[in-house]
């Protein structure tokens, strides 16, 4: 079965993260998360780089933040899709840091980046991905799309209600 | 047969993302290329969008600058994954405008986004996600980045040589 | 009668936006407010930004955070003026993104930007619209510009009894 | 008749603001273009703002680089609606300065900006304020908008011929 | 005898420019504090710049938040020195807007800036700017140079006394 | 006689600095300029920023690139007022260096600091400075601000008879 | 026996610099504590700079916030190995301040500099250069490396554990 | 012998990290050069980061462009002072992308960051963090320095001889 590695370089990003780990299982995808750092475990980093893809793992999510190395050196290591979160970290700069050390890939080697702290995006476009050769998790993304437009439409009642 | 859209708000674009179509010509996938802009044309963009999945489009790689609408909207009207490339137009304000209107996607609505100009980026990333269920394309992605270290290691070469 | 149609990208973009609307109030001028999501309901804001001209809406002031649509959008869809708020949403980064996704717009398709959650200044400005050809409305302008001087003359006055 | 008023704040910034006076004679609207620099001719200011809506302006376009104080200080003393141009100039923060002094105004004091040289927008905004209240001039503004499609339609066929 | 005038665009900056005023007394000098605000009392605006140097007034301090134009429309109206102070006022961009507002004027019209909310130094340079006419003065400057450095070395002390 | 200082990190910086220089020899005002790099030739710095007061200098203007910091530690060593030209150096990150290192001064030790790269206004401070306590000088500014209306004056009389 | 001279430009930099003390108390290095102000205290930073290296100080770390010339003067003055820490201060511009001030010196100067707030790691990158010539500090080092790893790997654990 | 590691992504960056070879010849510190991408050569990266310090290299300078991620890379895999260089490489968006990726490091793992394209500097302090050591290396540098005064010295005599 389709699974989606989600990881991020501190247990710290578990909040912003936990964020894709619910929307996926929203989707009834598989989802397996890990802590692995660029900068304290690079030894782990390289073994789920390289292996990930044999493991049976489709689309991979990491999220870090501050000089955020650990998206793009798992994109070095995997063929797989790599989706980046900026995590806005604590001394962060405003965020701009994990933004730009994620987004500004070199030619060969992308990482699919979502918005600041976007962990429920980075979920989505996995689903998507998954979606895009799997009819079943195609129809549960329109699915979601229409929920996110009658939330609207409702809301826009309410405020014409009252 | 597997398709990637490549789109483009303006004829001007098509020098940066020419890049994608090349890259994933390489890759031997099936490339569609189209210029549809948010803001000129937007009963395009709403066909493009509501029925690329239907054509047998994958992936949408769609690439705009400055307030860069249409990487969103695409991504708002289609199920599909689209990959978003921020352009540096003429009076851009050194490309932030791009960069921020098509990461900064609110929750719901993903966008995928490479690097300011990144089309070659964008292309290889299409490619990884049609390989992440199709082992031929995966094996071309691992093909490629071995190419991409082959030549590393030659310049290094050179470098010590001379 | 002259209308002023005032749309958000999400309810949570009221409590800036109502700004707006109590100041066109105030000028006693027709305000219709509704929820419009470029993003979450395309098929909606394709219906607004088409016909809000032949329902007699004069100018549309349209709020936004993160990567803002909703106001190029309209303005690409509608032939009125469109004045674009944007609103410093949460995981905005410091609001750059709304304000240069709503500002750097294409030319051929302007968007009137007011200042970082600078909605009381769109109602102003859509009552100078209305007055540039209603000399009832004018008047009305020149009025509250000089209760703003009364205001700073007598804090002055204030400061100087102390 | 309606006229709409162009002022700059230096001869240099007139290749710019020259796109805001050619688009308003597309669209038969009369224009006045004058100099008037808010720091080295501040009477002119002055009178400039306090009376051109007692001369037949309804709509004033003010283009200025730098710390570009002039929008602001004729929204200051002029009840019509001041459309303002950040210009890039010279010396100038990347264009970051001019945009920030004209955009951000107080409360109670708007300015409609454009983007960064946007003097072509500023143009159409203009003749869309005058088309809110003016049946003809609206016509001309849907005119041009389904100009504006027709280009891209063609450049699109032209793609996809060659 | 020698005069400050101490100006501000709005109440809400006293807190901020309070602290001028109370470096001037410390060092003796007279101080005049008004509120002027270039976008709500242009008249007075004008009045004060026109007026300032035959009034006794040797130097001015002025404090604005976001499009800040008082300092600069100042600097336009007097011959004087004019200390510019960015507030950061709310809804400000991180105060981008206010300094760059200030500091970036065109040549011919200089403001001496100071840094963000840097009232207090505002109030030093103008002691400085009078001191270098004025012996007296000087050297109350000097003596509040030793002063400066007489608490650093006591806080050093403290520091390697625990 | 009264003199300025103008002094600047290295002989690159000249061709901005040499504005000031110009400017000040305009009103007739003594300039003495030199090479003092707070980087590299520390003990001069020291030197000329302990004694210029007592050498007749009544103002000091001191330009510098990137981590500009001549500016800062001459105020720190001199009571005269010092005014700084941030200097956009090659390698700058686009100016940004150079402007806050100057501008953002601790408090109790200012830095008069102007726009990017300039000196001809850092020029005319000075002249206004001295101006403060010197009639003669305080009418020359006079004049050369009814030279530059003057000079608008007539571009928009030109704009308007072609 | 080596040591380590940790400066700060004002007592209030303490809370965030008592990190670099405390990680090289750690590693067992001696560390000797002061407050330097390039600002205020001018002839003592010329003294420390000066001297250090005479004194058997091996390495320097010097933080400072706003305008930060304390790391870029020392550099200038000493011979020694200069870390500059980057410290958030109140009314700092986000800290892009101090980033920029410490970053960015002339060819000639080198400050190393850490991230914003990182008082640790120049601790840290003290004990790595003094580990660069003495092996005990460098077995330090990697015990230290390794024990970064260790707690990854544990909350790696926990993460799946729950 | 005492060694510098010179390393680069990319053969475009050699350029301007021929400058810090260069500075270091001149010390007659022994180089080694060679080219090492995070993104493209990972396996070479670990290879390096892991036994550089076995190979008698002392420090280890490293040079990237965009999301550059080899000098972080490097600092979690060797206990060695590693000196990052940010390079403006093209695309870069203004360079601030290579100085945040490098700059920002989390606690635990720095990495000693120079200015934009300053690898000149990275040479001198790979120079100091030797001379820490080495009275021989530490003389060389002292000579250096006297060598940057004097060439300020001369050119702040030409100027007055001119």
């Amino acid at each position: 079965m389709s699974k989606v590695g989600v990881i991020m370089g501190s247990k710290s990003d578990l909040p912003v993260m936990q964020d894709a780990v619910d929307i996926l299982k929203g989707f009834d995808i598989e989802v397996e998360v890990d802590i692995v750092s660029a900068h304290r475990t690079p030894e782990k980093l390289f073994d789920y780089g390289k292996n990930a893809h044999e493991r049976g793992i489709k689309v991979i999510i990491a999220g870090a933040g501050g000089a955020a190395h650990l998206p793009g050196m798992i994109a070095s290591l995997s063929p797989l899709p790599v989706i980046g979160v900026p995590v806005k970290s604590s001394n962060s700069i405003d965020g701009w840091d994990s933004v730009l050390s994620i987004l500004q890939m070199p030619g060969g080697v992308p990482v699919a980046t979502v918005a600041l702290n976007g962990a429920k995006n980075a979920g989505i476009l996995a689903a998507q991905i998954l979606g895009s050769s799997d009819k079943c998790v195609l129809d549960k993304v329109l699915v979601y799309k229409e929920g996110l437009k009658a939330k609207v439409i409702e809301s826009a009642k309410d405020l014409n209600d009252n």
